[in-house]
């Protein structure tokens, strides 16, 4: 490498960011340092803020800048539905759908025996109390249709069950979907839940 | 969006990186925000750091933290053999391959009429100069295998001819390169480029 110290040192950084590798982080450092004052410098101060201020929501475990995220804060949102997601990008990804108006609790996880991963660790005593003290009417319980994923929703379930009305998504053909291109599992999922038309 | 306005600029800022869109600068961000300590705040550091050091080097046009950078500086690489590259990142490809022992020229680019890109904007006055400054015997023209690649390159040779040994990059069949998935225009480069065994 022909690149000094510096340089060197932000591409090996840069490197250990998921879905770059070392082609990806060097083709980025290049770009930021050709736009230095577009771009590199606001996303040093972005990142400095960011490392400053970001902290977990103390209630649901949602990503933000104080110590209770603003959807918990929010007066508008406190519906009585609660929706319950492995991680805050899948909250994200609720959110950007926009059909969602009620509040998150984010697990962290998934249960794992192997990684010693338990009830504690996924704040599921902190979802038990949440029902109570905020008049939860119904939990959906929006988990990745993983394997993990279901484990996980199953154990919830079993600790909830007869306390709230329990729902979970749709499973079915993804809108834009074509049967050729999806797998079997989906296929006959999407087939024992066929709706009248 | 439910990350609040310093998260949601970060992902923003980060989306206008090469290779990566929105989802995976998301994605990028909760795994920063995830570990602040090792990654967020040393690639924020590091982002300052080559935001007040980085520096075109005004001999070769290589990306540096000195007005020289430390190839032209460099004794052992006084070989009298100039490297002509278009990018920085061509440079640095170059270099990997540890085979090249001379010094660079960086164009910065290839001449495009349309763009209004001429050999000025180009470093190509300051190669001629160069030529005669740095007792350059040889120059190998490595500009990339493209349309504009090789026509820089021939308006390059036409300027030199005469002063200097001009070489190019040999063209044939990549390294571990599968025939039936090269294009035709690398198999008839190869073909007539053919070596005794």
């Amino acid at each position: 490498m022909s690149s000094t110290g510096e340089i060197e040192a932000l591409i090996d950084l840069m490197a250990r960011l998921p879905g770059l590798g070392p082609r990806s982080a060097r083709r980025a450092v290049l770009h930021l340092i050709r736009k230095r004052a577009l771009l590199l410098t606001p996303l040093a101060d972005a990142m400095q803020t960011v490392a400053a201020t970001a902290r977990e929501c103390l209630n649901c475990g949602n990503v933000g800048t104080s110590d209770i995220c603003d959807i918990c804060t929010s007066e508008k949102r406190a519906t009585g539905e609660l929706c319950v997601v492995e991680d805050v990008a899948d909250l994200w990804a609720m959110e950007r759908s926009g059909v969602f108006k009620g509040r998150y609790h984010v697990l962290g996880g998934t249960l794992s025996a192997l990684d010693s991963v338990g009830p504690e660790e996924l704040r599921i005593p902190r979802l038990i109390d949440r029902i109570a003290s905020e008049q939860i009417s119904e939990v959906i319980l929006a988990l990745n249709a993983t394997v993990e994923g279901q484990t996980t929703a199953h154990y919830i379930a079993d600790q909830l069950e007869g306390r709230v009305r329990l729902t979970t998504l749709a499973q079915g053909v993804p809108i834009g979907g074509e049967l050729d291109y999806l797998d079997d599992g989906t296929i006959s999922a999407a087939l024992r839940a066929r709706k009248e038309l």
